[in-house]
């Protein structure tokens, strides 16, 4: 765990109990202190989804909310490196795992400064969800900054290297953020990791895929509830694939 | 742990010790039978990627390999359902859940059945390993049939399903396949789970893209070393996005 928490922001202070346990059940779970050491015992420990909810939240979904799943309001970001399977034609692959553990990592951070959780990672990409299990009125706002926060660290992390066989092409990150009602839950009989499904989960993950290098795509209804941050944003009218009518969606472009 | 069970496959048997490993390090960890007891005690419990592996495997990398990624030789195999972003615009989240779950088990008895691990779930979608940590030198034939089990029970239970919003319309799967070396590791400092990165991994990703629902798309690599399996299977010149040149998969369509 000393690995996570170098990696928690100092901006959100280490919760002394799990925020996702007290936030959905206001039971306090003691994860970091004295008071923390009998639950590691039983194998509650801090969430690899987020260093400041628990094991609890993570894995036993169904003992939270008494129930296998749940309609919620969320905001979902997905994020991938533009060019990763370009990429990974032409790179050694001990150059490409440096390059996805810099991404996730540096993701990662930006996602926990802002309350979320990284719910999935998949190689290149990854996909968070804000205002569960933590909760975030302003969860919108959350996502859009952690997409900023993602997109600057990202920056600096993979512009630092250097690669022979790269020669003018650009190693940049894509986000798409959309919000909206997810079922957030556990979708299979023998996993107990929980996440969240549904038209917005598909819609947030069609925006990232249509996203440029240092680009965040914002759907409307993410750019309506945090109209501060996107004042001003250019606005791209996209055709998605499965998604039947165009999105004009908000474009923040990194400097 | 009683579902995880029941959806194991009758015909590999139920291994009394962790088949990863064993094959990996030739260590004997019971995972079934009173021996299991004392390492439940310590948290050592069957894997959710495979039941015939423990948790040692898929939490341990470190210390299984003695390093955090090595190279490997394997077969990758995606699948998802084809059109569930069309169909999330159209259908209640809980009918949704329904599918997903329904998907998943099924996706995941096919490749236990055949020595696979289900390494990532990403709603209606997952990625399987097959030769890590289960070693199976015809994990190329292992993967087409798990191919061939995953469209036999997904049309079974999906076909099922009565649905007055979907008239006309198919619910069915897609599976892409292909082998190579990957590099199987951990890829970020705050998770210890491991997965399969490099150009394999993705070439397999853009193959299941491209598969229309009922189909297996199989990369000439995996073909050559299956061949009784795909003898006779039809062949399609696919343009793949980020990979340079054509790729000409053969087609295995379920009947």
């Amino acid at each position: 765990m000393t690995e996570a928490s170098t990696m928690q922001p100092a901006n959100r202070g280490d919760a002394r109990i799990c925020r996702g346990c007290w936030d959905q059940m206001h039971m306090p779970i003691p994860i970091r202190g004295p008071l923390a050491l009998p639950f590691r015992a039983f194998g509650i420990t801090r969430s690899k989804m987020n260093p400041n909810i628990c094991t609890i939240c993570e894995r036993s979904f169904r003992y939270v909310k008494k129930q296998s799943h749940v309609a919620a309001s969320a905001t979902i970001l997905f994020a991938d490196i533009r060019g990763f399977t370009h990429l990974s034609e032409r790179i050694e692959r001990i150059r490409l795992s440096e390059i996805v553990s810099l991404f996730q990592d540096r993701c990662a951070q930006a996602i926990w400064a802002h309350d979320g959780i990284v719910n999935k990672q998949m190689g290149d990409g990854l996909m968070a969800i804000f205002n569960f299990p933590i909760i975030r009125k302003d969860h919108a706002e959350a996502a859009i900054r952690a997409g900023r926060d993602i997109q600057r660290l990202c920056a600096a992390a993979l512009g630092s290297l250097q690669f022979d066989d790269l020669k003018g092409e650009t190693l940049g990150v894509g986000v798409g953020i959309h919000s909206g009602e997810v079922e957030i839950g556990e979708f299979s009989s023998f996993r107990s990791d929980f996440t969240a499904i549904g038209g917005t989960v598909n819609l947030a993950s069609r925006l990232e895929s249509q996203a440029e290098a240092g680009e965040i795509l914002i759907s409307p209804e993410t750019a309506a509830e945090a109209a501060a941050l996107t004042m001003g944003a250019g606005t791209r009218l996209l055709v998605l694939k499965g998604i039947d009518q165009p999105v004009e969606a908000r474009v923040l472009a990194a400097h």
